[in-house]
C-alpha cells in the first residue's frame, strides 16, 4: 500500500486538516495518478458536514481530479505512465446492468462507486477523493485530458463540466436553439460556456446583474436579473431548454412559464426541500421538467475532448490546501469566480 | 344562419336543457357537419360549472364530434359531401406563429380556438360545442374518419385518443418499451389500447384491482392496486413511460420512482393545486416529468388511420340526451366504463 498527504474532515463541524491515508496496491486493472490539481464543488462541503447523510469520519472529498499517470497494473491497456488523465465524480459501477451497458454508469443499477464515501469493491474501504497527493483507479474511470488544455484548470471539467454538458447535449441545445442558464457559479458559467460552443443562443438568469459582464465575455447574448419579476414577463416563453444549476428551492412554475412549447427545464441541483410545481405549467405548453446527475464514461471523455477542441476551461481561483476551509465559506458566500481548485503540491 | 336544437348548460349550478343556437353561415372553407355522436368529457363538466374559470351562458359543450359533411364552402379541398369526419377540441388556430407552422396547433402561440367557449375568429361569437345536431367548422380543423371503425364509438377518439396517443408517441412507446397507465378511466382505458397496439408492454396502476379483468382485456400485461404501498417498492425502476392520466393530487415523488434511468412521466390531468416534487427523484435517475395537452391537426389525423388500423376503439355507454345530468354524475363518481357517448339524433 502507498501512504500519501491529504486533507480530510474529521467531523462534521470541524475544520479539514492535513492527515495520511492509504491507497491500495495496484490491481491488474488499476492506474496509479499523481494528482495535480483537485477542484472544490459544493457536494463536497454538504458531505463533510453531514448535510447529505452520516458519513464515516476521516474523510478525504474532492472529485475533480487531475494529473499524470505514474504506475499502471499488468492487464492495463486505455492508460499509459506519464499520461494526463482525470476522474470524476465516480470510481465504479457494476459493469453488467442496462445502465453500465449503455454507458450510463451514473445511473448504474447497482449505485455507482462514489469518488468519495463509497464503499471500493476492490477492498471493502470508503473510497477517498482527490484532496489528496495520488489515487489508485480503475481504468475503466479514468479519463484522457488533452495537452492543450491548461491543467491548472482543467479539474472542474470532471464534475461542472460534465454534469452541464450531459443535459445540453441530451436536449439537443445547438445552432438555433434558445437556452437560458440559471445561476452563474460554478455550474452555471460551464453551462454558458459549454452552449455557447454548442452553437447555442445563451441567456443568463442570475439573481443580480452583478455578473453580467461576464456573462457576456462567456458568450452569452443576454443577462437578465430574476429579482426584476418583469424578468418574467419579458421572456415568458422564450426558450427550448433552461438549465438550472441553482439549489435554492424556486418557483418551478415561474421559470417553465419562460419555455417555448414542448421545451425543457433540467435541474442539476436539487434544492433538500420539495418544490411546488402547478401540473398545469406542464400541460399548457407540452413542457419537460427533468433532471440530471454528472454523465456517464464514455461521454465525459466526449465532453472533455469537446472542451479541448473548443478551447472551453472554467474561471478559476488556485489556492492551496491550507486555503480550503477559508475557501468553503467562500464557496457558501457565493463569493468565487467560478470554482477554486486546489493545487495538489500543497498537501506535501 | 341555421338554427339546430343542441343541449346547454345555462348557469354553474343548473341541469343542461334544451335548447337552440345558431350555427354560422358557410365561409369559403366551412364545412357543415351533421353530428351523428358526442362524446362527454370530464372537461365539459368542469367548464359547464365554471370550475375553470367564469363561462357566458348559455354554453353548449362537447369536443368529442363526430358526423357526416352536409355541406362544403367554396374554397374547401379536403372534405367532399357525404364523407365521414370528426372534430375535437380545436376549430382554429392563427396558423402562422412557429407552433402553428410545426403542426402544433394545440400550442398556439395566440391560442388555439377551442370548439367550445372560444372566441371564434369567424364572427366574433363564442364557439359552442357537440352536443348539438349540426356545427361549422373550418376546414383545416376537421379530420377524416375511416369508415370502418363503428362510428357510434368513433368520437372519444377525438379527445381521448389524441391526448394519450400524442404523449406515447412523443415519447417512444412501442416494442420492448415498459409503459405504466396510470387511472383507469376515459383517458386511461385509451392510452392501455393505443400503447398496446404500438407494442409496448404495458401496466396499469389503477387505485384497486377492480379494474384488473379489463386492463388485460385490453391487452395490459399486469394491473396493480396503487392503495397497496407495496406496489410502488415492487415496481420500482421499471417502466420506461407513465401516462398519467389521474387529476388527483398524487405523490408525484412515488411515481417517479417507478421510472427507470432517464425514463419520463408524461401528465395529461391537471389537479386544480400545486404538486410537491422533490427534485432529487428527477434528477438521481436523469428522470423527466411533463406535461402534454392534446395534439395537433396533422396528429390527430395520424392517430385516427392508428386506430382504424388496429381497430382501436373505446369501450363506450351510449345514452340520449336526456341522459346527459345523469351521465355527468356519473362520469363525477367514476361510474362509467370508460366514455358516455350521445346519440345527436336525440338532441331533436
Amino acid at each position: 500500500m502507498l501512504t500519501v498527504n491529504a486533507f480530510a474532515a474529521t467531523s462534521a463541524d470541524e475544520p479539514l486538516v492535513k492527515t495520511t491515508i492509504e491507497r491500495r496496491d495496484l490491481g491488474p486493472n488499476d492506474v496509479l495518478i499523481d494528482i495535480a490539481y483537485a477542484g472544490i464543488c459544493h457536494s463536497d462541503i454538504h458531505t463533510v458536514r453531514g448535510e447529505w447523510g452520516p458519513i464515516a469520519y476521516p474523510q478525504v472529498v474532492g472529485h475533480e481530479i487531475v494529473g499524470h499517470v505514474t504506475e499502471v497494473g499488468s492487464a492495463v491497456t486505455k492508460h499509459r505512465v506519464g499520461d494526463r488523465v482525470g476522474v470524476g465524480c465516480m470510481v465504479n459501477s457494476c459493469g453488467e446492468c442496462v445502465q453500465c451497458v449503455a454507458g450510463k454508469e451514473q445511473y448504474c443499477l447497482k449505485g455507482n462507486i462514489q469518488t468519495y464515501g463509497g464503499v471500493d469493491p476492490a477492498d471493502g474501504t470508503i473510497t477517498q477523493g482527490g484532496y489528496s497527493e495520488a489515487v489508485v483507479v480503475n481504468e475503466d474511470f479514468v479519463l484522457r485530458v488533452a495537452e492543450n488544455l491548461d491543467i491548472e484548470k482543467v479539474a472542474p471539467l470532471l464534475c461542472a463540466g460534465i454534469t452541464t454538458y450531459s443535459p445540453l447535449h441530451r436536449f439537443h441545445a445547438g445552432p438555433g436553439t434558445q437556452v437560458a442558464v440559471v445561476g452563474m457559479g460554478g455550474l452555471g458559467h460551464m453551462a454558458v460556456k459549454i452552449a455557447v460552443a454548442m452553437g447555442a443562443d445563451v441567456t443568463v438568469l442570475s439573481q443580480t446583474t452583478s455578473k453580467q459582464d461576464d456573462s457576456l465575455r462567456f458568450g452569452a447574448k443576454a443577462h437578465y436579473a430574476t429579482k426584476d419579476a418583469d424578468t418574467f414577463r419579458k421572456l415568458a416563453g422564450s426558450f427550448d431548454l433552461i438549465i438550472n444549476t441553482v439549489s435554492a428551492k424556486i418557483n418551478v412554475g415561474d421559470y417553465l412559464g419562460l419555455l417555448q412549447a414542448e421545451g425543457a427545464m433540467v435541474n442539476v441541483g436539487a434544492p433538500s426541500e420539495p418544490l411546488e410545481v402547478p401540473a398545469f405549467a406542464l400541460i399548457a405548453g407540452g413542457r419537460t421538467w427533468a433532471g440530471s446527475m454528472i454523465g456517464g464514461i464514455a461521454e465525459t471523455q466526449e465532453m472533455l475532448d469537446f472542451c479541448a477542441e473548443h478551447g472551453i476551461l472554467p474561471e478559476i481561483e488556485l489556492i492551496s490546501a491550507e486555503q480550503i476551509n477559508e475557501a468553503y465559506e467562500r464557496v457558501l458566500a457565493s463569493d468565487v469566480r467560478y470554482r477554486f481548485v486546489i493545487d495538489a503540491k500543497t498537501f506535501a
